[in-house]
């Protein structure tokens, strides 16, 4: 909701409909991502049948992955960065911070709750800053190669912003393959992890990579 | 930060300084609030030598306060309630939650990091209560009394904005009497309560009704 915002991407579709603050005014779309931000520590914090160390984990680990040093400050890095030629190591940190810190998150939770060892956890992490980059390397290229109605948001919008992309950098076709070969890592890093179960987190990045929109 | 906002109380000053906007843009403003709030529950959960049960605690009661039914449900009704008239009990429940939700639950962080019993847990938030109202009521009167250099941010912006107060609601005499009564209430409520220690409260109370910005 907050990325919406006119003073962030100002996007007006998300998903095919219409964005919060174009439905209810940017007021209250403000409001509702900051509850929304909250509730997720409330439900964190409340799960019911859970090891208080665990849910403790849990918001300490995604309290850093949200705020200055994870999300936000990739966002931060983002908008600092319109119209400012980065090369791939400084397009990947800003990457790392803004999508991959909250996918990583994601994944160490899951982590948590089932007691994995810190090889586990190091893998897991592994995993997730790569389907993190693939998932920002296909957004580039979707928003070159989709149209609005399937992509459910503004095509051709970064171009338009002037903005650091993977397309921009290393053209289309290289960064499509970069997508393919940053999904095949993902999955070779699961291959070599001795990870008993790995059928959903290979859907995930199967998801990521083949995803439209 | 976010309250400051062009698309909320649009204020530019702020304790007698530029408010965060107006130095470093809305965008960034918006991610500096983001960011704060998430370090809130990095700090509640991350307390060294604090038992993890407590924690939690504090976790779960920060985000139910600040969330979609304390402080944001607060400020959504003010703003919905711009040029409308509300009588005494609405502008009350409205700032219980603006207000008096983040009073009463920095009340019982502290009672919880001290294992306070339920009796005092209720004493505290009845007092919490009391002075989040004071405070409110404070504000209202000091909106239309002091000056904005001594205020620290824009004097006189309620009217001008056509917001409900308790100087509308009441007249400002009897707006500045009851703050005085939510005074003397708080302070009976820790006289009746059996606590021992209560000189902190007291002077909490002492300020909130005694400031002049």
């Amino acid at each position: 909701i907050h990325d919406d915002l006119p003073c962030m991407d100002d996007d007006d579709m998300r998903r095919g409909r219409a964005t919060t603050h174009v439905k209810y005014g940017e007021a209250q779309a403000l409001l509702a991502g900051d509850a929304l931000q909250t509730l997720a520590f409330e439900l964190l914090s409340g799960k019911a049948g859970m090891e208080a160390n665990v849910q403790l984990q849990w918001c300490q680990t995604l309290a850093r992955a949200a705020g200055a040093s994870g999300m936000c400050a990739g966002q931060a890095l983002d908008i600092g960065s319109v119209g400012v030629a980065l090369n791939q190591a400084q397009l990947e940190a800003m990457h790392a911070a803004k999508t991959g810190a909250l996918i990583t998150c994601a994944l160490a939770l899951g982590a948590q709750a089932a007691l994995a060892n810190d090889a586990q956890l190091v893998t897991l992490d592994a995993f997730g800053k790569c389907i993190g980059l693939a998932f920002q390397v296909v957004d580039d290229v979707l928003d070159v190669t989709a149209d609005s109605q399937v992509l459910g948001k503004t095509a051709g919008k970064d171009a338009a912003n002037d903005k650091p992309t993977y397309v921009a950098l290393m053209g289309l076709q290289r960064a499509k393959q970069y997508a393919i070969d940053l999904h095949r890592k993902a999955n070779q890093l699961l291959d070599d992890s001795g990870l008993q179960e790995t059928r959903a987190l290979r859907a995930l990045a199967e998801r990521v990579v083949a995803r439209t929109y």
